[in-house]
């Protein structure tokens, strides 16, 4: 059967099938039925086979899935399989935490600069990286390439990075701010995680 | 028309509206178009319309949606006109962002309690708020009845605090560890926010 493009819905659960693998196979499992994963994630396990159908399927009827197959079928399908380079601009509490408290590595980036605008932080150093001066970042791409650029930076700031983001050639921009960066035009993808609209789910079902 | 009960997706995209609606009642508008929002948001004008008209539908044909009237009916639904109580568990660089960095008012809650494991950060204050120790928190919720919490812990602090979460009686969870904490059957919402997820999902469209 040949396999269909996963859609994104499909590519926004990858991540999670990709780390409850990753849990089985830690836990010395060889291979796991789509009932099994199912309850695990709290879905059906026609849903399962059904998103999983969708790059080639790796289940056998009665014997489940080969779960070190399908997590580098996975990670193959993410790209997490192979790192780019990516920095960061905003060495605040956010910026020091996104730094220290994700593992880059996993997620298929490197991390290889982090960026401010205040004298008062440049210099020191946060996740091992030493923070430099915004005014260098354009020259630390042309050199380095890095493709994604992680905004912490309070929301006044997006404004005026915008055309320093779009000169420093990023392919992707993941954004903490509070506003609306859109560079469709450029080609660039953005992600936005508005932490403040996730609290506001809450309070509407609890 | 009666207005339906929105579904889990409109509900996902309530904060975003409310956010865009603030921004241009700070601009000084008072009515908006839906193709007006639909532009800013990056949706289509009919489904704004069919998200809109879920909770009874505020549009005049030719004539738009009065901004004041959309934010008070998109806080009512919810729920951040009134605010909860809320409390923090982790007093580490990840509750320090949380804690400092989002408005919980303006997310429906008042962030009253932060709590952690070590001597070291007790009796020290976050957010103007003096960090207490983890073995006060079962008192503390009897007399305050926070409705929610807020876990910034290693992943493994999570097996040990899950009978205290139960017994505290939250009837929310916002979990940002790596585990797959469950609390359906206790009837206590759980809200995962894996902002690695986020980030391989980056790697994909790059």
């Amino acid at each position: 059967m040949k396999p269909k493009t996963p859609s994104p819905s499909v590519i926004k659960r990858l991540p999670r099938y990709h780390r409850t693998l990753y849990s089985f196979k830690k836990k010395g499992l060889d291979r796991i039925s789509s009932s099994e994963l199912a309850q695990t994630m709290g879905l059906t396990a026609s849903q399962i086979r059904q998103d999983l159908n969708c790059f080639g399927g790796f289940g056998q009827q009665g014997y489940g899935y080969n779960i070190d197959s399908l997590i580098d079928e996975i990670s193959r399908i993410l790209k997490i399989d192979t790192t780019q380079k990516a920095v960061l601009i905003g060495a605040g509490y956010l910026g020091h935490t996104i730094s220290n408290y994700l593992d880059f590595n996993q997620c298929g980036f490197e991390l290889v600069g982090i960026f401010d605008n205040s004298n008062s932080v440049v210099g020191s150093t946060m996740a091992d990286i030493t923070i430099k001066h915004i005014d260098e970042l354009l020259d630390f791409c042309k050199e380095h390439n890095p493709t994604m650029v992680v905004l912490t930076v309070p929301t006044a700031a997006l404004k005026q990075l915008k055309p320093l983001i779009i000169e420093c050639n990023f392919k992707g921009v993941w954004d903490f701010t509070l506003g609306d960066l859109n560079l469709d035009n450029e080609g660039i993808f953005v992600k936005n995680t508005r932490l403040s609209d996730s609290l506001k789910t809450i309070r509407y079902y609890i």
